[in-house]
């Protein structure tokens, strides 16, 4: 089951640019900052109600988010759905038809464990499920 | 002040075949159905959390969806964040440096007073402003 948007993700060139943007638009700062060393990005975090707006720089050329920019330019670059149970809901979604990038659940920013849908089923749009990893921990 | 994040705005190039798409990923159908005349698009919405997704289909090929579909393909259209005083967070955002795409709140889909702002100033996101309509009369 999806319960909300957790956070949208957003491609950015130059953190402390995009950093200062945001702060302006949101009227706030970001809460938080973590690299993920895994996935190649810097990430920086602001909370919008309850979802939480997720800036993303590349760390390497290899990065996803290098690729992104190179191709698309700055923007969105995926929305993430809280789910209860990923593994199900992995399950359910690939019985739908969708592709899912990968096969088991793995470790992304934030404390959570995720799983990508591909953008071609999907109109377009790269779409993460995530949950918290302690709710795993605790079954 | 920015409350939340109301509704992500998504470009598709036949609502038919996403709105089933769609309902298949939520696992729920589409709650409301809504044409737009004025910005030439025809809306669904579907409920997640405290926030919308909102499918936007061309109703004429002049349409600013059947623009973004020709140069970008289908994908993520907008971020839409819903505000207390839609004048008050104009005035901020102009005075802040941001680029109002409208001078003047103008009616936007599902009952609301929208404002967008130009992408050029917001790492490539279009980011739109609204406010329930009923806040406004109530004033």
């Amino acid at each position: 089951m999806m319960l909300k948007v957790e956070h949208i993700g957003i491609a950015v060139r130059e953190m402390e640019k995009s950093k200062d943007l945001f702060s302006k638009l949101f009227n706030k700062t970001a809460y938080k900052e973590e690299a993920v060393e895994s996935e190649g990005v810097i990430t920086s975090f602001f909370q919008m109600g309850e979802t939480k707006i997720e800036l993303l720089e590349a760390s390497n050329d290899n990065s996803p988010i290098a690729k992104f920019i190179q191709k698309k330019g700055e923007g969105i670059h995926h929305i993430a759905y809280e789910v209860e149970d990923i593994e199900l809901e992995m399950e359910r979604l690939k019985n739908e038809g969708f592709t899912l990038i990968n096969d088991k659940p793995k470790k992304g920013a934030d404390n959570k464990m995720v799983c990508f849908l591909h953008p071609k089923d999907t109109n377009g749009v790269l779409i993460e499920l995530c949950q918290e990893i302690r709710t795993i921990d605790a079954e």
